[in-house]
């Protein structure tokens, strides 16, 4: 293709309404357009990168016995009244009605579709297990649509619904997926972690979120520097040590200790390490008021506590609140004497040996507090945040910390909506069953978002040769030289006849513009014909990434170039 | 891919909802299953077909220098109020509101989008002819969705829209689709026409049609036996005859005719030929009533007298309407004297002389009418229908009929949409002009359908090569017998590596089932390995569409199915 003749429209100015990076550099170098808040028009430059990740995805599925078919966007309300999730979805579901005044949404997802296809066409066992997928728009009415791609109101998405008879073969279908998903991003060329992430009220018994590392990304990762452990921060956990036998327990004691609130402030106070105090936070839930105990040095985890508790939200008491519940004013509650209220503590805590913990009274603390003896917790359970800094429960490494966009989800769904829609099995001894059925996303869009959060610098994007729109671009410097431009047409068609996709950009511009819109761009190769290669018969090719520059003799120059680039 | 690993659920009875034989056959092959009235998930088999459409389109769209994009399926309803679309599109458009309460719709079609983006890009002529295009998901609620993928409420349909500075240069893109369309269609296998079809009320200079033949086709066209021309039976036109000066004009004389009323009735009455008399049709448009004037042996053509007239709607008047307008009943209007209302007369009619018409009483006629003499219409234009039988216009050849179902239409926009919305460019001389657009469609789901309803048979679908969801099936006879299950698995996996798409049918099934469910889904060849191919070292390989049989050496399979491959 020749710039001229391509839509790719690039601007000089960072665009206002754009506040990530991808989004900037996805409007600046010509690869989207807003039509709505969350609605973009993606351009031919994007076309070529989105079918790219496509492909790479169809291929992984495929490989995995994956088959792709299409469902419907429009789907009609009563599947969703079926499943029970018409009244639960809210307003990110975009609604609307037909002609006839009947219901009908735009899918953010498919469970119900496939769930009903399935139960309509499988009967028995050897029907199974079944792979199904597709790529198509999804539609979520975000309250507040931003970031451009990051979280848009239509995007494109791959989601695959795996169908098995029992728990063991959902594992296959579920590591099968986790390979897939594993390969589609490395041969995008991305860094990324496979993070155990939580499945939360959504029910199923095991998730794992696909990461793409960058600093601009929502979530926080913790993983192992020293193996493959990986995971969600909310999710992260360690098994807690056990009990110090060696220590004596003391007598409980209370304490005068007015203004100290803070476990810091306490354990200064008291002269021991945060460790050794015990933080009781009290929260509501939609159900009750509880007390959630974990160390001084560590903050409760509230998705733990969530699905420790089963309730469906939960959120920090007000200040009435704990006075009414412990009786004192908030920085003073504590789990000795905590009657009133249900009690959770944190496998750590209870390995506690003379420990500090509030009183349940304005300005006191008790100290030698020792659980068991002196307390007992309805539900003990693992509650807290593990941090950056301690040891992997793998292998001992140290875990560290990172940020990472969310571009694929793998999920075990179980039975939940088989159940519910009635999709079942005839087994080898003719009963009928339950299918074991999970689910797994990809966002397509996103990935190529998140690419570019990843890969990017102060002049432009940096494109994976993978997933890039071109890998070449062919710039001639003075475009009224005609010699310059017959020989830049020519290593054009050469390259791509080679198979090393090439743009020209034939403008009639100053160079200086075209390789600000190379950079931009994000080319991994740029090809600089200049009067060297007419006298000399030398161009310089660069590497967008390193910065390298290469000078290669005009008459090998495509197959030189095919040699970088199988490099990069 | 292996038949017991892929959803692909052939039914044995035709459905009820099924009207015709595309649906009947998509349904009972397992090409689609239905989700609501209109909305249809395509299964893996259908996915094959539908991607290779695609293919052929893009690859199509490309030669010509179209560029892909992506536009948004949702759209916001400010665009269409722009356009002054939002109100015109009636029911047929699917309008929702977000959960800010701004309305959307779902594209039934993307001028708006296109005309808004390029209004936003282009500003030289130097940017033109620019050729977008994008394959998606189009939305119209239809009042009465039926027949299948014919008329459904979710299609898939690919749309290219053309920008050029001027008509000579829009001649140009619109010539390149005509090219592009004929490519897209001959290279599907499909037997079809272009056909010159009316541009009606949503102006533009001209238009195509491109029919795929089938006797099931909803349209009807008229095409010559010897030459290229092909028209819709609404837009065929041709030359009417000279006036015949040899014959001298008579006597206006009125007669009576008591109960003649038809013009065959009234040309037996007066011994003439039915081409001797004037038709008198009294419609009644969105402004007026209206006399239609046509020979006794043709019919008006509607939407020509429509287009003729400028009017939006067009019906035959009522028995009380006539009698207002003519003083007579039904059946007794006539030219001669008709004071009243609006007169059109068709070429032809100006072209008689001495004929006959009604005299605008009960039981009554005029011969020896003269056009010009007696009467002197307001309007005289081809307003008639062409019949099958007459002469081409072009060539003199005899015009024949076929009903065709339209797959593709190709249209010249003007500067309709680029006025209203404000999409200009600066030319040559720094002089702002509205941009000349074009607009193209393709229904891929719909050329899925239309190829089913001309390639079938009793039993069952019959595809072209190029677009067979695979080209072969292998089906060992028995399935128990080990060694025919292996060489049928190698057979397969050597048909594979040499590109032919084969599908092995390794069901624990009879062979009658699978020879039916073969014929079913209808790949091209059918390679059955039996007894013989262990024992003489040959298998049989069938056409799906002549029925031939050849026997081939198991040693040389792949290569001879490849070459009859090739032949189809």
């Amino acid at each position: 293709m020749r710039t001229t003749q391509m839509l790719m429209p690039t601007l000089r100015e960072v665009p206002a309404e754009a506040e990530v990076v991808s989004h900037q550099l996805l409007l600046r170098a010509g690869f989207i357009r807003k039509l709505a808040s969350g609605v973009y028009t993606y351009l031919p430059l994007a076309m070529r990168v989105l079918q790219k990740i496509e492909r790479i995805v169809r291929e992984e599925m495929n490989r995995q016995g994956g088959q792709e078919l299409l469902m419907p966007i429009i789907q009609p309300a009563e599947i969703w009244l079926e499943s029970g999730r018409w009244h639960v979805y809210g307003p990110e579901l975009f609604r609307l009605k037909d002609r006839h005044d009947r219901d009908f949404c735009l899918g953010p997802t498919h469970e119900e579709v496939i769930t009903l296809l399935v139960r309509g066409e499988v009967r028995s066992y050897k029907q199974m297990p079944l792979l199904l997928y597709h790529i198509t728009n999804k539609y979520r009415d975000e309250r507040r649509p931003r970031f451009g791609l990051m979280r848009g109101r239509e995007f494109i998405m791959k989601d695959l619904y795996s169908f098995d008879r029992n728990e063991e073969e959902l594992d296959v279908s579920y590591q099968k997926m986790h390979e897939a998903y594993t390969n589609v991003f490395t041969r995008c060329g991305l860094k990324f972690r496979p993070v155990e992430a939580d499945s939360g009220a959504i029910g199923g018994s095991s998730t794992h979120e696909f990461m793409v590392l960058a600093d601009s990304g929502e979530a926080a990762i913790l993983y192992c520097s020293h193996c493959d452990y990986a995971a969600n921060i909310e999710k992260a956990s360690l098994p807690a040590a056990g009990l110090d036998a060696a220590v004596p327990p003391l007598e409980l004691e209370q304490v005068s200790t007015p203004g100290q609130k803070s476990a810091a402030e306490v354990a200064q106070f008291f002269g021991l390490e945060t460790s050794q105090v015990i933080k009781t936070m009290i929260y509501r839930t939609d159900k009750e008021l509880v007390a959630a105990l974990v160390r001084g040095d560590r903050d409760v985890n509230e998705i733990k506590l969530l699905n420790v508790l089963g309730a469906l939200t939960v959120e920090l008491a007000s200040e009435t609140e704990v006075q009414q519940a412990t009786g004192a004013p908030t920085g003073y509650a504590g789990p000795v004497g905590l009657k009133k209220i249900r009690m959770v503590a944190d496998h750590e805590v209870m390995a506690l040996v003379n420990a500090v913990a509030g009183a349940n009274q304005g300005d006191a603390h008790y100290k030698n507090v020792n659980p068991d003896r002196d307390f007992k917790p309805d539900l003990v359970a693992d509650i807290r945040m593990v941090q950056a800094g301690e040891s992997c429960a793998n292998c001992g490494g140290t875990l560290e910390e990172a940020r990472g966009i969310e571009v694929g989800q793998i999920f075990k769904l179980g039975t939940k909506y088989s159940k519910t829609l009635g999709a079942t099995y005839l087994d080898e001894n003719g009963k009928e069953q339950p299918i074991v059925m999970g689910c797994y996303g990809i966002g397509v869009s996103r990935t190529m978002a998140a690419a570019i959060e990843q890969n990017h610098d102060a002049d432009g994007i940096i494109w994976p040769a993978s997933i890039a729109p071109y890998h070449a671009v062919v710039i001639p410097v003075s475009a009224k030289d005609q010699g310059q431009m017959e020989l830049a047409g020519d290593l054009y068609d050469q390259l791509n006849r080679l198979g090393v996709e090439t743009i020209l950009d034939d403008r009639a511009e100053r160079p200086g513009v075209k390789f600000k819109d190379a950079d931009l761009i994000g080319y991994p190769l740029r090809i600089v014909v200049g009067a060297k290669a007419l006298s000399e018969g030398v161009v310089e090719v660069r590497q967008r990434r390193s910065g390298q520059v290469d000078l290669l003799p005009v008459d090998q120059l495509a197959e030189k170039v095919k040699e970088i680039l199988t490099s990069l």
